[in-house]
């Protein structure tokens, strides 16, 4: 067995700072969390990043670190580390997250966009692990995603590709956050889902969401949909169907233009079961390129929670 | 200024082999134009390549030859120079092209699809020169393209990144001829077109269409859509604004996923006016994120017929 390594792994979030001591073999041996304190300003979240960075490296004694890897919201620009408008950090525009922590540390440091990181996982230590080149896609509040080509993140001209929530499938369709019309997010996203449950209900009130909610319609959300779907409850699972498949008709779109074969999905809206990925493969499938067709692989993201602390570690792993 | 040197590039068409010898600088010096003779079969193809580089060859006396490149129809597996199934040559199924050139004319050889081709003319030596990074697109018979990143092709996963014409615009839309529902060459190919125009002639009988068919709506074809549309007529103008606008959403999808701020189209259905630039333009930007919005450049391609020889030399160049 080749010799074990050690990285870093800073998993940014609106809320909590995750940090582990990772392995080359994808271990969290272990791991720090501490509030992000976003309110406070950069400056307060930074000191935060710090802190549980050396927290956890009072169990690196005598072990070979490789450096420390951020996963952090933003766009994330690859050369110096630097950081643009992150959501939920007050007054943080563009800060230099890379070389700060840089020179703390003495380590090497790398900083990536937490979507691409979690891709970065699946592919080093999760559900990607056989594939050189897969899309991963975060389902849940939106659709994010990341792709991975030969191993490594593809950023793209300017370090934000893999924007798949954004791929329209209606043009003349339902209007998105964003602004424009149709983007799958719209149809598929954590609020579509409950709009959608809510209209259903009431029409075919015998659902077990409606049991989940204790009865209270305005309670519904897609946890409760998830999990009335993994029960086998017919409404729930007509609906994640759908959504499935409206999700593969901007997969497969998305597979035409960069030309990849395997779909890894994670977030908490891919939990409630195989079902939804034979949905998403059917749809996939029916809307790409024929010699695409039969080598078409929807899997299920591998590493949940962890990803972030993994991926982090991973970008100098 | 720099020394010239010299490519022979080969544009493999349908019909016709036209080969040139092009500089450095992107002039073509000399060319050979022969039948692709493809109902013949493989080997009368390949020596009808072989005879058009040789004439061309007669001119490079004392020049410094870079290699050839070859742009061909089908699928090309970049390692081998192999050509894979080109619609109309018979009994080709996967065919080492370059490698076969390679050993009759001891230079260097490189092979790849004609779509990237004419995006790396454009690249090198057309409407992409300025722009290191952008999206090319095919507006013809159908919808292709090539994505230049960093001024190389981006090939994707298996070499076949770039099919811009399957991206779907309507998930419950008109039936596309590769057999998936809404991909946006169903909606601005050269056959739906015609369709559309046909039908809106019959309540719209005093457009310059029907003058340039002489009466005869059988005959209409989007050139003749397309001259209408260029001398200002208004149902033409009308046919190609929703054209360029329903192509827009497409390629704001795709910029979107690859994120790229320009997009050069050429082919012939581009050439109607500067009001169907103006249109996609309008159309990207209402789907794109905001950070893309402000940058987005929708360009017309400088290089028409030329492209594929001076793609194919700029493979060696």
């Amino acid at each position: 067995m080749p010799q074990l390594h050690y990285g870093i792994g800073v998993d940014l979030g609106a809320t909590t700072v995750k940090t582990g001591l990772v392995t080359s073999a994808g271990k969290i041996i272990t791991q720090a969390k501490l509030p992000t304190l976003g309110e406070q300003g950069p400056k307060a979240v930074i000191l935060q990043i710090k802190k549980s960075i050396e927290e956890v490296m009072k169990h690196a004694k005598g072990k070979t670190l490789r450096g420390i890897g951020i996963g952090s919201p933003g766009i994330v620009d690859e050369k110096g580390g630097i950081v643009k408008d992150p959501p939920n950090i007050s007054g943080w525009h563009h800060v230099a997250l890379g070389e700060k922590i840089q020179k703390s540390f003495k380590l090497h440091v790398a900083v990536e966009n937490d979507a691409n990181v979690a891709a970065i996982a699946e592919a080093k230590f999760g559900a990607g692990k056989r594939y050189p080149s897969f899309l991963f896609v975060i389902w849940g509040t939106g659709v994010g995603g990341g792709i991975i080509l030969d191993g490594k993140i593809y950023r793209g001209a300017f370090g934000g590709a893999g924007e798949i929530g954004h791929v329209a499938i209606d043009y003349n369709g339902l209007l998105c956050n964003c602004g424009a019309k149709g983007c799958v997010e719209a149809y598929v996203g954590q609020r579509h889902l409950s709009q959608r449950a809510i209209e259903r209900l009431k029409s075919q009130p015998r659902s077990k969401i409606l049991d989940l909610v204790g009865g209270d319609i305005s309670k519904v959300e897609p946890m409760y949909i998830s999990q009335a779907a993994y029960g086998g409850d017919k409404l729930a699972r007509e609906i994640f169907t759908e959504a499935g498949t409206l999700l593969g008709v901007a997969l497969g779109s998305v597979m035409n233009v960069v030309d990849l074969r395997v779909i890894i999905i994670g977030g908490g809206l891919s939990a409630a079961g195989k079902f939804v990925f034979d949905a998403v493969k059917k749809s996939v499938q029916s809307h790409v390129l024929k010699p695409l067709r039969e080598d078409i692989r929807v899997l299920p993201a591998k590493l949940g929670n962890s990803a972030g602390i993994l991926g982090a570690a991973g970008l100098v792993l």
